[in-house]
C-alpha cells in the first residue's frame, strides 16, 4: 500500500494515475481532486501514432483541462510530444517501424507542488502501457512523460 | 493508499520503486522481493550525462543485478540509454545545451509478469527526478522507462 | 525599410525572398538577379511531408535551378531536408504527430557571396509558413534554411 | 529596400531583426517597439554549444524579456533549444561533432500578429550566422527560429 | 579476392554477405556454417520502412534464425531498427521524406567470434543497397549493420 | 576468397576496404586504384566523437583525396557525419553516453560505379571498428558509410 498523502507534485500524480486501476485510481482521482487538481485518465490503443495525440487531446477538451485559446492547445500538444517521445526512448515512430502500442494516458493540470502557486498553473500528460510487434503478447512495458506551463 | 498485490509487472514495478519514498519505497522493496525481483534504487545528479550511466551500472553491478558477461552490461546500458532518452523527450543531452537533473533511479530484474517465466527475465530501469536549468527551482519532473531481455 | 545592397550572401537572400511579400518580393527578384543569382518562390501546404520535397523539387526542376544529374539534384534534396529539419525544430513529422504545416519557400543558386566565385556554386532552400494543429488559427511561425554545394 | 509596414508577425521580426544590420536594424529595432514587440540582439561565437544558450538567457533576463518565474525561463529555454535544433538540422551538436558557430541572435516577446492580444504573449528566438569547421572561411549560413507562449 | 579465413566476426560475416553476390555470395555461406553461424540473405525494396521490418523478420522465422519467444523476437527487431537507423544515417523515414530504398539484406547468428562461447550467441542484420529519390538511378549506396544478444 | 571484379562500386569499395585486413587490404588499395579510385585507410579510437572526424578529416588532406576548397571538405565533412550518424544507430554520442569506439576507417573518392563519369566524382567514407563500454572486451561491432557528391 503506498500512501501519497505526502509528497505529492504534479509529474508524480499524473504517473502515479496512469499505472494504478480499479480501486486504486479512484482514489489516486479522489486525492488529486483535493490537492486542486484537475485531471482525466483515458485510453487509446493504435500503430498510427496521430491516434494517440487526438485522443489525448479530445480528452483533455472534453473535460475542460484547456480553454480554446491556441497557446492552451500549444501547451497541451508539447506535453503530449513530450510523452511520446519518452515512450519512444530515441525512435520515434509506431506503425513506420512496425510496432504498436496499447496505452493508458493520465493528463493532470494545476501547480508543479499542490497549493505552491507562485509558478502559475502546469499541465502533464502520461502515457503508459505496451509497445511492441502487432502480433500478441509480443511487447512490453513503455511510459513516458510530458509537461508544460499553461 | 495504493494497493499494489494486483496487477503488478516489470516496468509498473520500476516505475512505482523510483517515485515513492520513506516506508512506501521500503514496502514497495519488499513487495518486489517477494514477487520474486531482484532490486535497488539510488540517487544522481549531474550535468554531464555520462555519470548517470556510470551510477546506475555501478549500483547494478554492485547489487549483483548483472554478471560478468558483457551481453549482461549490454542489456543494462541499453535500458538505462532508454530511460536516459525517455527521460530527455526527444532532445538528449544535459550541460550541452545549458541543463542539469537531479534524479533517483531503480533497476529491477526479474519476469515481466511475476512467476511467468515463459519469456525469461528482463531488466528495466527508471529514471526520475527533476531537469531543468542549473539555478535553484528552475525545474521541472521528468521521468525515463527502459526494458530489456536478460 | 530594408537596404540590402550591402551584406547580402546566398542564405540571406533565401530567408528575406520567403518571408517578404508583394511589391519587396519583386523587387527581392529583381536584386538578386543583379547580383546574378537564380532563383524562385512558391507556396506548399499539407499535413503531408512528402509533398512538401516534390513542390519544391518540382520548382527546382521547372525553373532550371538545377540541370538532369543526380549529383544536383542530391544537393536540392539535402537543402530540402535541412530545411524541413530545421522547421520542423528536432521533432520531425507532420501529419504522424498531429500537425500541419502552411508554407512558403524560395530557392536560390549561386555564390555564397555575390561575385565571389573561389567556391563554386551553392543551392539554399528555406521554408516559411505556419505549422499547428490542423484546426485554423491554432499554429505559429516556422523557418528552416538548408544549403549545399552543387 | 524591405517596407514592413504591412505583414509583419512575431517570428517575422526576429528573423528580419536578426539578418539585418547597421542604419536597416536600428530601424527594425524601432518599428518593432512601435508595434508593441520588447526586443534585443545580441552576438555569440563558439564550438561549445551551452554558451549559446547562457548568451541568449543572459541577455533576455538583462533586457527585462523574462520575469523571475521558472515558467518564463522555461518559454525562453524552449525558444532557444528550438532555434538551436533548427540552426542544426538534424544533427545536433558543434565541438562534440568537430564544428563551430558564430553567431547573431535575436529575442522578440510580444502578440503573435501586433496588437492582437487574443492569444496573450509569445517569445521568439532567432539564431543566424555561420557554421563549419574550425577554420577560416570554412563555413556557410545557418538559421533557427523558435517560439512559445510566455 | 579476399580470404576470410582469417579474422571473419560476426558483424563481418554479416557485412560481407550482405555486399558480395554470385559465386562469393555461395561460398560466404558455405564458409559462415562452418564458423558455427546460422544465416540467410534476402531483398526488399520499397518507400514503406515498415515493409524492410517484415521482410527480415518473416525471413528470421521462415529460416529458424530466432525462436517463438518475445525476448528473440525483440532481439531481431532491435537488430533490424538499428540497421534500418544506420543506412538513414540521422534522418529516419522513407516515404515520408520522399526517398526510397532497393536493399539486401543478411541476417547473421552465433558467437561474435567464430567459437568463443562465453558471451553467448548473438544476432546481426545488415542492410545494404541504394536510397534516393523515387527516380530511376537517382540514388547512392547504404548500408547499417544492427547487433543484439539473442 | 571473394573475387571483386564484378559489380564493384564506390561504396562497397569503402565497405570492404574497412573490413578487410593484411594481403586483402592491400590487394584491395590495388584493385581500387586500378578501377580509378583515389583511396587510403586509416585507425582510430575514442571516446571524444570529435577526434574521429579530426582522423578522418586530416588523413583525407594528407593524402590529397580533397582539394582546398571549403565545398570539398563540406563534401568529406558531411560523409563522415553520414558514417558517425550511421555507426552509432539513432543514438549519437560516445564519451557523452558512456561508450567508446575502437575503429577503422576509410575514404574513397571516384565515380559511383567505375569508369561511368556522367555523375561526376563522389566520396565515400566508412567507419567500422568496435563501440562499447570502456571496459576491455564489453563492446560489439558497428559499421556506418556515408556518401556524397564532390
Amino acid at each position: 500500500m503506498i500512501n501519497l498523502e505526502k509528497n505529492i507534485s504534479l509529474g508524480k500524480m499524473a504517473v502515479l494515475l496512469v499505472v494504478v486501476t480499479g480501486e486504486a485510481e479512484a482514489a489516486m482521482q479522489k486525492q488529486g481532486k483535493e490537492f486542486g487538481y484537475t485531471l482525466c485518465k483515458g485510453k487509446v490503443g493504435s500503430m498510427d501514432s496521430a491516434k494517440i495525440f487526438a485522443a489525448v487531446e479530445t480528452a483533455a477538451k472534453k473535460e475542460g483541462l484547456v480553454d480554446q485559446r491556441y497557446r492552451e492547445e500549444h501547451a497541451l500538444y508539447h506535453s503530449v510530444l513530450e510523452a511520446y517521445n519518452g515512450m519512444c526512448r530515441g525512435q520515434d515512430g509506431l506503425g513506420t517501424i512496425l510496432r504498436s502500442a496499447g496505452l493508458l494516458f493520465s493528463i493532470v493540470r494545476g501547480n508543479k507542488l499542490p497549493g505552491n502557486t507562485s509558478d502559475g498553473e502546469w499541465i502533464a500528460v502520461a502515457l503508459y502501457g505496451n509497445m511492441g510487434a502487432p502480433i500478441k503478447g509480443y511487447e512490453h512495458e513503455v511510459l513516458g512523460l510530458g509537461m508544460n506551463p499553461i
